[in-house]
């Protein structure tokens, strides 16, 4: 009565999440170990190790970064921004609760104070108690300051002028969720003021792949409020995708050459370098179509949104 | 900008355990919420609620029982082994882990000491901590006598005739798990010898849909060692299937005549009455059919598994 | 660089149906051939061969039959009902594409005319082509007519006192589809108005686990047209469940007595005999109770449904 | 009795091929239609219009090419090659059944003919009945000669020098798959005997992130046979990934400067320009890492898998 290995379900993984890119596609990640599973005041939080990907986070069923690849999605996130300002002293990050975000924004040696805005605080802990391979004591460094609230609040109360670079580490503007209200004409506005004249702000901008009408909206969006919007993007494999930044600066072009950026981009990145850098900003030639052939902007009356 | 709901993934089930019946076949059980994930030194334990059947428990991916239905199973595990022995006083549970089994036992008046034997003191940590829907303090009763230790080595080494009643609930016999050696020839003798000259025992014998040969052998197996064995059957809707069970007894046939199943269940049952008892005893004709056909029995040397 | 089997996904399946029970459960049935798939006026078409029950028929994703367990599904619907009239002529028979439904009726001798009466026509074809299993040429026997047309109209325009027995093989009441309207007490009235005074009518009626409030209601409907109403049920492996099924009369009590059960029951049966009969009427307490305690009846103007 | 949208699953997909990474991670296609399901002399094929990707072609359960992508994947593939080659006239594609590979070849004006060589005659049959999208009528072009054999052995016995440039249009060398011997030092040794003096080779080279080690050793074994070996990638949607390529060139480094790609990149292309064929050889920081530190080849004796 031997094994018949080819019944055998002995090594099929059996814990998942699955996320749901459409209710016709998904992708299923097996969980080793679950760390955390629970819900705070604003979302549903999973931490857990993941076959695939180590450790993640996944907020509301959808994963927000993971062990394998956080590096590239916080380093092409937050380097660009950083370098297109010549000196970054004071930066705000809103959003960017696994502490990732802070911990590229302190890199750079010239910067004084960082501001960090997360609306959700439970998160904030349980990042702090699970995720220390993403924030690895950001949030002792004694120029950080974190700050438990809404963060377009912040940014309309802020003191205008008041931050040379605001990095945007938001969740996605799904809609009925409180990220829409993010990535609308009236809140790059708010950010804009919130900027010093040379100051600069990039975004997270959803998936080049299956939201690519995001993508454009958010460009235009931002475009109607700077005077520069650079698109880019970087392949993240955790989210499938090639996914989607705009960075936007009110002083000069933030597309930056070859020299400048190998002279001031910070030590130890494991992602980027210049040429990876040049190639950020290349996009495929179907995409910068798309790009061109999407007119709408997101406005606080008529919000754009994913599902 | 309106949502479109044929696109909205909103309400979609993302956290999952996949029960696989085989590589080719599962039961997706959506997770609400999850209390405890993690491994015992025997067995890896998640305890969830399902959004389908409530609580429910799984070891190495396999629901064991849920707040929705335990009361079938455990109903029909326990009480025709009771009703089957005339005034049974010993009883001994072997596994059982979530406590319920021992809770059935106890209803019986007569019974004086319940000796449960699981090996896994953890998981009855776990199930104390979690579970109190299934044994509603069963432990603590003054009867009950609570063993962590391995099943079979507790039958082999019990005096001769120390119990009216063996009850096993065990975990399937699947390839390559302890669980193998509780299903044999040897250990069926182990069980026999440890009864009382009326004694009766009582098994879980897996699936009568997707595991019906080992059903049949394990029907084979028992009846090589007791002089009566009933096969029985009960629906378990979290199992997906009519649920196998095997009933042996030393002395007289271990199928009640309804009067006396009527004098003798006890109260506060939600699923089994006389009529229903006497359908578990009932199976249809391509169950008996394939009963006949199969004539191996499973010993040490040659145990049967599943996969 | 040998393999090591924990990463081979070389015996998983990949070819899936998915029956979603809600959007947080369901069953997954690996697919090792597809016959067809397609799309008919009145419903998606896939006929395929799974790996667990064989080939299988799927409407709009849903398991309509299988070759495993058809034979169960196809007795516990027909025998009753045939056996509930003493002599059975005129049998009414709506939907039951696959043809087993018919084959099962013409196992009556007393049968002399069998009107088989399906809206879609297409997958009548498909069935002949395809599902041979099912109908073994039942649609060629001499005493059958079958009408491709809308069943309720076709009952509604029926003689008075047509028919000795109705069976009605239908898909589910699932909200906004057609289904809905052949389950209200306006459509029980059409059936008992189309049967003869002994007449007999037997209706599937979905799930006793997961629909088990349409189960009820579809007795309470029934209940307020028909004199008698019986409640029963069988296990079929493929639907998960012990499916709901109900027995209406307007002479006698459709529930015989066992003599009368073996006298009439017709030879070359698979799943039902005597005992198994008696069994199917036999529901267990919770059932019992959950019918108890609904009230509601399901009209044209509030129809009930599921999802 | 209304409808509860949280309970509906009307909207969601129920026909998937799972595309399984490993035991423990999946991706799952929501399939819309079946054109095609079979089994060839050498595969199983699924040809299926998905509802992300559109039309797309599974082989034994993997993604082949997908309508929405397959433009991405056949110009990475295909243009660099031909580029490297000052005039390429004389080209051999092995495999490439969908004949995309070969419209990307025909492209080029200088090609006077272009042999075709793949194992599945039927496989070619169904692509030529349901893939228009893909050849768009290159098997008909009078300098396609198309050859069904095995590749290696065409190559073996292909007179030396006879080709400019070979592109290896293969499945994965997938365990105890006929794949596996298309990626050794012996079949890269056939590869560069059948090439002319300045010939050029590419093959697709798995995935960047879930092989590679394996992308790695194909460079390994390939640049122990060419004197030049260029590692490439591109992001392919369906795939999940960014890809790899691997271009080797017998004469002069394969990698051009950006003037030459821009005078002889054929018109018409979708994805590639000068800048973004420049970005296919920026391999980001821990990929080059990744490939410095893989010092394997594959060979007959001792081939490399994946699984």
């Amino acid at each position: 009565m031997s094994l018949n290995p080819e019944m055998s379900t002995r090594h099929m993984g059996y814990m998942w999440i699955t996320e749901w890119i459409s209710p016709k596609e998904a992708h299923m990640h097996g969980l080793e170990k679950i760390y955390f599973e629970g819900r705070t005041k604003y979302q549903h939080v999973v931490i857990a190790k993941t076959f695939a990907f180590g450790d993640a986070l996944f907020l509301d069923g959808y994963v927000q970064s993971t062990e394998a690849d956080e590096f590239i999605y916080h380093e092409a996130l937050v380097h660009p921004a950083m370098l297109a300002h010549p000196s970054p002293r004071r930066v705000a990050v809103i959003g960017g609760g696994e502490g990732a975000t802070l911990r590229e924004v302190l890199r750079h040696p010239t910067v004084e104070r960082a501001v960090m805005v997360d609306i959700d605080g439970e998160l904030i802990e349980l990042v702090k108690k699970y995720m220390e391979k993403w924030h690895r004591g950001s949030f002792d460094d004694p120029r950080v300051e974190l700050r438990i609230e809404d963060g377009r609040r912040f940014l309309e109360e802020a003191e205008p002028g008041s931050f040379d670079v605001i990095v945007l580490d938001l969740t996605d503007p799904a809609e009925g969720t409180p990220g829409v209200k993010l990535y609308t004409k009236e809140f790059y506005q708010a950010v804009y003021r919130a900027l010093s004249p040379d100051g600069v702000a990039v975004t997270q901008a959803t998936s080049t792949r299956y939201n690519l009408f995001m993508y454009a909206i958010i460009r235009n969006t931002m475009a109607s409020v700077f005077p520069h919007v650079r698109p880019y993007k970087a392949f993240i494999p955790a989210f499938l995708s090639e996914w989607g930044f705009m960075l936007a600066s009110k002083g000069r072009d933030p597309l930056l050459p070859r020299e400048e950026v190998e002279r001031r981009l910070p030590s130890g990145l494991r992602f980027l370098d210049a040429e990876t850098y040049k190639c950020l900003f290349t996009l495929p030639k179907h995409v910068k179509e798309a790009l061109e052939s999407e007119k709408r902007i997101s406005t606080d009356a008529n919000p754009a949104t994913i599902y």
